[in-house]
């Protein structure tokens, strides 16, 4: 039961955030992407990518699968020397864009400015939490998405689906009351099926993920063991 | 029709922020809190004052009236020098604390732990928003007050009563939906006791106001009126 | 008198930076990247150029004059979401940065740490600073180049070298008294040859500009008056 | 060979920073000075406290030894809710301040702007820094004191001027080189007398201190040791 957010952006999704790792940097983010895009293909299962900016138009260029922003500012153009522009990201290939991260939380102004702004320009709009309240929070503010992600679970093996599934469901409650349109996701600790078929249990759209796939001995094995357990849910 | 907050706080109320005005500085900051004390008794009216953070305790041991914190930061005790103790202005005599205020935006998720921290250990907590949408955003997070203030009127003297009836109005609507129980101030731009009149009459219980009355040449005039006119809605 | 601060970079130069223009964005950025390249050749001055962080790649795939970014993270690879990673701008074609732009003011514990970072892994470094006490600061971390700019002469047209060419003189005796290896730029309001020809009389080795080139009518034009005027002095 | 910085700080001087410890808060902190005002009395060395700034008053009413506060802001009278005016901790009782704390570091241009703030109102500059480069940057900005700490030590009672002199030295060196009028002091793991001896033997005017007196079981115990250290080199 996919359903399209835009016309590049479908749910359920594996999105991919490839961080600042080496293992999802230049040459390493494109080889990352392709896989990424060959797992798609062969499972039928959307999969995203959030690569870090200056790679953005090398992955965006060399793969069909959505291209995601980790991050942009609140700003149009003008003179905002280091800032991330969203129309620069749009340009070079990004059809959306994280806001808020773990690693980039930022001010609940600026988040609604720069969810207006992707209503604007075109960009699918996937904001981060922290928890239950912050997550009715953000719904508030009318994003595509909300990824809830426990900052206390990300990067430990630990997959919140299992460790934490109260915050999991009990986001999609307190998101569908604020505001039925918006999509929910979860990630922190995610690294095997079973815990992305969990999330879509819970009630979400699909995962946010980065070590356990980018820092995967094998990702396409990984990746293909995360499809499969999203299509069979 | 009062409504009690907590033992030392009850609305409808007109919060006075200091800022950092020189009319609200040191010894101008005790003067002025008299005056704001003095309005209070003469007119049964709430009101409350928000002087700078060194000011705290000497505003609060020789006024009754509630004392408010201008800002808090998400700690507790520990090593965060240079930070504001949420306990330190408690101790100092605050019975509360503007958050997010315009002129001191923070971090969505700082703005939870803030008004977690606030329930912690019994403080009023005000957070400020500058339109609908943030506002309902800030519902989420359950604190005790809403004072939404588009920042572009802010020290105008263009009352938001008058010039935005419905952002006042749409905000008072999109915090009910998402949470009835956060109570709505507004401000911005507010000079005389029909602004104070108008944002009552739009459903919010009080007003935050600041250069209105720190800045006025006679305070106590202004103040005066500012009370007359909210007892009588 | 041509110095070689590393293979890719030369002064004197005249570095534009693009800022988030839309004149210096996506395609237009590529565009105007060669108008800088044709004027480099032509005239054999060097011309550096900074685009955003999405377009660095496309430009320094299509150019062979020095390109910047225009702001990296204090940071090496790992869990840092939507923050800029000096290998990630290196690998997109990068071989310099700007650092602390007035648009994008840093911590100063952070310039040392990013200065630290560009040594290590060979990008020329250039922070930018507000006047001649922070210049000689800067000069402290022993940065590549510090580009002293007047906030205040931002954008404005008014050309520091002539405006405050007391603070560009300052600029350049503080910081050879702090450090003598460091080279100093000036920038703000710089729109015509005879400022930058001013600003090599009043000892930099080069100018940092943004809107008197990117915003120019005919930016060929005014860059060939510019590099023709470094030429002669 | 005390040396007087203003009519209320002379150095050689203790500096006990109060973070935001239980141990430093509210009541605790009017205790805490007191015990340091005894031991300054008893010893005829300079000892000043940092307290919390909702606690300058308290404090400062209380006691005769300089007051520090932790933290100002780059701000004059004005608009800046919950920021920190200078003129509100002077007239609070503060005769200096910290600035750039490694639990509060700041940007490059505002300590810059605050040291200026500090010396046109008349309160003790004291910039913390991280490193040696660091602190040569600081002395460029000619503030009346730099406190290096390195971040790694700060806590864990190894004390910077016997595990790492030769940052100590090195500091003293490099800020003698940029501007000799600076005075330095050190801090970081600063447990015992003749850690503090050995602090003055290596050039410094003085330590900055906090958990080594703030969390010990009899502070003022461990404060006379480091005053009688101090006094005997």
């Amino acid at each position: 039961m996919a359903t399209q957010i835009s016309s590049k952006v479908q749910v359920p999704i594996i999105l991919v955030n490839f961080k600042t790792y080496a293992e999802g940097t230049g040459k390493k983010a494109l080889e990352l992407a392709k896989i990424c895009e060959k797992v798609g293909k062969e499972t039928d299962v959307s999969v995203g990518v959030a690569p870090q900016l200056p790679d953005i138009s090398l992955v965006a260029n060399a793969v069909s699968i959505p291209v995601f922003s980790q991050h942009i500012d609140p700003i149009s153009y003008g003179s905002f020397t280091g800032h991330v522009l969203p129309e620069a990201v749009k340009a070079a290939g990004a059809v959306g864009t994280l806001i808020n991260h773990s690693e980039r939380r930022l001010k609940l102004a600026d988040i609604d400015a720069i969810v207006s702004r992707t209503q604007e320009i075109g960009l699918v709009s996937v904001v981060c939490s922290n928890n239950m309240d912050v997550s009715a929070a953000v719904a508030g503010l009318r994003p595509d998405m909300v990824a809830v992600e426990p900052p206390e679970l990300i990067g430990t093996g630990i997959p919140v689906s299992k460790a934490k599934p109260e915050v999991v469901s009990g986001t999609v409650e307190a998101v569908r009351r604020v505001n039925p349109d918006v999509i929910v996701l979860c990630g922190a600790g995610i690294t095997r099926g079973e815990d992305v078929a969990a999330a879509l249990r819970l009630g979400t759209k699909g995962v946010l993920v980065a070590s356990g796939i980018v820092k995967a001995k094998d990702p396409y094995s990984v990746l293909l063991e995360f499809a499969d357990a999203m299509s069979k849910v």
